[in-house]
């Protein structure tokens, strides 16, 4: 295996994948850290079980600190085993004091480093996206709350379908976050838990005191203790994928939304720091949903890779696991990276308020055709008050006209409907249904979930 | 839009790929008869709230029975519309006794019809992929239980690696599983939730009864109520997905270690139905463990697919939700036959423990080299042990010995160990470390979790 | 392994997702058939190679016909081997008459005959998506044509940039269409090889008439001879995943213009057969583009399942050969479904050139910004040009008029433009570059690509 | 958008999935002097269109050298427009002299660049990936010649099936990487075109002079010119991934047989630098293997983002075609690893034919029963002689015989085979029916791809 170069070169595209905290938690110096934070774990944890002596965990643990590593060196040599643990520990053995050196890495498996360092690496980095989605559910009660009551288009399959509230919509955005976050936290705090097996799964070289090492390693580090070593039951990769991947979703649903609200045609939203073209100064681009659809579309196939390297052969896999290590950082990454654009595009969202109402005025008031229907079905029946609004529906479009001109200018619903119903009936912000109660039972939940928030 | 016929002729591979129970709770007629469910609660919860008269909601419920509707036809007309729900109304329409009429599907939109029946489909589905998945995890556990201490090779990256025990392995299998079937009862009875918004999401021909109806809907139908519609918000999409190709995950691991360790030249394991070969009787295909494979292979693909169908536009989505239908049935549909399938192969899981014994030997005693080399490193230390072991075992290779031979005739060797130590470092059986243990955590955790299990 | 019920029923969705077209040749029976005809072309291949007699060749093709064999008794037995094949062999073997009996499937494996029969349904159904394609294409360089010079709104990032032509844009979609047929196209005839090779893949029982079989089935079945039996090597499954997820993407991107286009506030483009609303009868659902996108949307993952069972074990997989059946049948059908829906949305598309100028005029002439920048840039500099044009933007932005007014009424400009070159500058339809060539070229090319195109 | 710091400190994983060659191709340099190349390219090919002068072109051809630019602070500038070129021009407007600045991205627009400079990239990476999978071809055809007649097991789902040889199976890895190479060549040479539209795809701002232009730009890249620019027809890219993941698809298979013939109980291969283990000495990690499953696993997903990101809007897309930059670059260098590594283990396998004997006889024999089968069919016809080999043959494992042992010894066979027949038709070695002439046809094929092969 011939030895290679890190692909460790700037690259023009790096940091619109990526944040500054996302970058601290993930590169290759939070890895190395985490797997030196493994090791010195594990020697204190075997100190504590009376297993290695108190001096020798106090000596792995001073040497396990990422700065005194050659960090390229141990990742050329990982190639020749398809493992960087081989390199490190030779290295922190050559580092230690001689009477350190027997102790160090005892009992262990690469796996078990490997494994252990992702789970600090991804509590961190799941810290670090809860935070942020939280941070974006909040921008969102805050506009659910604002726009409670600011009649919008509702839009189904791109068309126009009856009014809702700006307000209404923001409230679809928060549950989804919060949801999401709650799952993320959940795997977070149960589901994170040291691997510790040895090359075969039994902790043979530690004889009969394996499960004491594992729990107190698991307490060192404050990770879950599992039932037994995990090294082929990839349960937990795959749940994380998924509660990532869920959470990715419903911010790529957010900036999608954006993205539409702030066409030239429709106007209703905008990002505050909008890619401006000098060639182009109508332009308003929106920079941060775009970044956050080119995270976010990344991930479904950063899923689907993780799902498909669970089936691990045996007691160590031939590859799948291998697979792991590149797209669990870059799934982590990128939807960090969601999350925090994500909370900047809702933080500095504009809200055009007249655009929202002259788009609800666009048809002509043909939004409200439902609504008038509805009104008329008590008197003339569903059927027959619908076809009536139809009718009544293409007459305004034929003659330049609004629904409302022709509902009061027709005899058969002035018979049955007085001038004040037929406005109130194509009223949007009369015909709002429970889109208030809907903002309030989501801030409610919002509440429940951050009981700080004001 | 032209109409096409059904895809319904019997396909050859179909029964590979499902199960009878899976078909029933699957098929077209369940989800037809989902669909008319939620027409039916839908009416009933109305009536509750006094907004449709008790008879006619009566009349309506009688009437949502599958067996009444031309399934054909339904779906035939679905293509002009791209949902099927509009056709069901107006035959439901058409069913019920004119007084009734006005009654059906009241305030509702299509996608609350299909977005409630998918849950209602998927709530049943799960219990039949759970059930099945405890089922896999009882075998398992009694296998655990029954192999407790039965050595046998533990491999990494497909070559013999140090001794464990077959029961070991299988407390591995059974913790995946019960982890698996906890995450999807928790969804099962948590984020299955009614959808109910009309068209915009905002129940506005409900006026200010909109929540009401809500909640009694739900309780007609044993769904969650969710805080608000989800329309356009699909987190309970992306995290059924995420736990569904978990467990599939989970089941394709047991799938793959059966075939490996069901290879002629391993022959550790056989399925009691294997599928043989007239012309070649020697073969044990493992046919089970290939279509549990042939399942699960499929499922990463469409958790994608569900993945990247999250972000839908505003109200309701011009395509990615239509686009879930099928996927999402499928995945429901191959999660079940793969439970289903490993279920059987576990239960007749034939267990050859002379195979294992053999294997253990193949490599001379070289499987207890790192036993030796820990077993020596006390009074040799660590470095000069696993020397001497390598020296020693490629002496026994070279010579057609055992390493146990070449370590009793060893001088290095017999001036710190005993006969009786030498034997008892390369013994497979004296050296499981945590095996013992780890299995009966295993087997606590089963029994936490099926207090009834014996 | 427990028999189940075939997945038949009609389910709600089915049509949607396919055409009567693509089910006729996609469906079981068509399956069925073609394993049929790879039976019936091997008996006469040995026939006319003096293996078989000619009248037993003659026995089996008489009875290779579909409507002879209980489909779903087949599949139901298929479960039990994992492979349809032996059970068809054997109703086949036990339909002809004892003579011909012990020529059935000579020399040859299931897989032969699965894999044989999958490129003989892949003819069809590719033979099918090139002719929507082509026809789409059809449609594409009539409206490329027809709308060479009408003006319309370039978008970028989903915002006005600068004029193009609509023609230009359908110009786009017909490249595309004609690259993905042509690579369909070649792949049809050159890659779709007859597969014969025999359990181990060494026709071991033909003796030395082997390789000579090959070709003669090759030429029954008027499908490429492959260098050697391909059981697991998959590249060809490979390469026609690949070219049909290429096809569909070119396809979805179509569906995608369409629906943008249609969007209420945008209305420059309309399906002919919106799906109306009787509720909301403004709405112009555009629901053939919703179907493709829902179709379209589901082939990335299917893609990704089956590059994903490329490795496939030894001489026969086990379980990644018959993950492949479903998938990539469904990978034909949904991209047969969306290629013919896509021909009809073309065919009756609704072009509003009024709503095309309304809409470049929208901004006021600031999408001639650029225009503007690059005319004076001669006079001013690049940079002086680009400031002052953003400064003029800005101006008739704030006091409602246009770019033009504004660089009229500015002396700077005056100095150097006459009104002509200001009217000029500021004129969509002047200012389109090679718009019109591009439409030209791809015309051409499309000619090239069907001479008889008119 | 605030700015992050790049993802460019060294990984502990990267090493494992490129190659120094990969790197240099594909690294952030090589892009950012792609972006350069075309910027430079494009001056040139103006200034022989006459639209800059000569001198103008030099002095951009000079500056643009990567090494002049700060990678750093492109990539931190690209975050606020999700484009790193507007940076990048400026900073090469900032560098030439200012006579020449006017003339610096004239008539270009970001994408021109990024599209251009990732078609440089990719035929420079391509290139590689082709002559590593032709190297890799070169040794499976010495292996395929060298053991031509080495006889082998061939198994079917992980079972003992016939016998075949080791060069057949050679010959089918041979066959599969020279029709994946041939399909990348092919690509290369045909489909990586020019970008070059401006920002509309109209060359608006060249006036009648873009075609000219976009012609002169190809001839100056040395890439095809397209019929019209491409923006958001992504055909291209969707050929590259499903032609990238076809190739990958090939080289995992080999990995796959590798890693089972590797196998501590198969034995039959191994590579030349397996990685040893310290701690346990008999084990022959088939580390490169794992590196190629472990690259290849991650294709897939990989190749389906990048289908699900073609559907692109209008004239640009608003993060799909942002989403495809690191995907592409990572499909490029994961393709080029797992070829090289596959080179080297090919270069480097060892073969251990006498294992391949073993194995061959591990069954008594039972290997033969299909052609023990065959030979007794002519004259106890099919399904009697079958019956009567199924008989013998569960006879010798009761017995511990062998297959042979048992026919010579039986009445009814002996009746009709003489002792040499028997011995005949239960030798391996003489059952390979067309083994040796696809192993031909293979290096045939081989040799016409590529002439000077000797």
């Amino acid at each position: 295996m011939k030895p290679s170069s890190s692909p460790s070169e700037p690259s023009p595209f790096g940091p619109m994948f990526t944040t500054d905290e996302a970058e601290q938690l993930l590169g290759g110096p939070a890895w190395l850290q985490a797997m030196l934070d493994v090791e010195a774990g594990l020697a204190r944890a075997q100190a504590r079980a009376g297993i290695v002596p108190e001096e020798a965990a106090r000596e792995i643990t001073r040497c396990c600190r990422a700065e005194l590593f050659d960090a390229a060196s141990i990742a050329q040599r990982a190639v020749g085993s398809a493992t960087p643990v081989i390199a490190l520990t030779r290295d922190l053995g050559a580092l230690v004091a001689a009477s350190a050196r027997p102790h160090v890495h005892k009992g262990a498996t690469s796996q078990d480093v490997v494994d252990t360092a992702a789970m600090l690496v991804t509590r961190n980095a799941l810290a670090l996206v809860e935070r942020d989605l939280r941070a974006a559910a909040d921008e969102c009660a805050r506009l659910a709350r604002e726009h409670r009551n600011t009649p919008a288009v509702a839009r189904s399959l791109l068309q126009h379908a009856l009014p809702t509230t700006f307000g209404r919509r923001c409230a679809g955005w928060l549950d989804a976050l919060g949801e999401s976050a709650d799952a993320l936290g959940r795997l977070r705090r149960e589901r994170l838990a040291v691997q510790f097996g040895g090359p075969a799964g039994t902790l043979a070289s530690l004889g009969d005191r394996g499960t004491d090492v594992l729990g107190l390693l698991a307490g060192e580090l404050e990770l879950a203790e599992p039932v037994l070593p995990w090294h082929t039951d990839r349960t937990r990769i795959g749940e994380l994928a998924g509660a990532l991947g869920t959470a990715s979703g419903a911010l790529g649903k957010i900036a999608l939304d954006v993205k539409l609200h702030a066409q030239t045609e429709v106007g209703e939203l905008g990002e505050a720091s909008s890619g401006g073209s000098s060639a182009m100064p109508h332009k308003q681009n929106p920079v941060g949903s775009v970044l956050v659809t080119a995270a976010t579309e990344r991930i479904p196939g950063l899923v689907s890779t993780l799902l498909a390297a669970m089936p691990q052969e045996h007691e160590r896999a031939a590859g799948a696991w291998q697979a792991e290590w590149e797209p669990l950082t870059e799934l982590l990454r990128l939807t960090a990276t969601a999350a925090a654009h994500t909370r900047g595009i809702l933080a500095g969202l504009r809200v055009d308020t007249a655009a929202m109402a002259t788009n609800l005025a666009r048809t002509g008031g043909l939004i409200m055709a439902e609504s008038a229907a509805t009104t008329l079905s008590d008197q003339l029946g569903r059927s027959q008050a619908q076809d009536l609004v139809g009718q009544l529906s293409r007459r305004a479009v034929e003659r330049g006209t609004t629904l409302r001109e022709e509902l009061l200018a027709e005899p058969q619903v002035r018979e049955v409907l007085s001038e004040q119903d037929v406005v109130a009936a194509t009223e949007p912000g009369e015909n709002l249904g429970s889109a208030g109660a809907f903002v309030d039972r989501a801030l409610r939940a919002h509440r429940e979930r951050n009981p700080s928030w004001t």
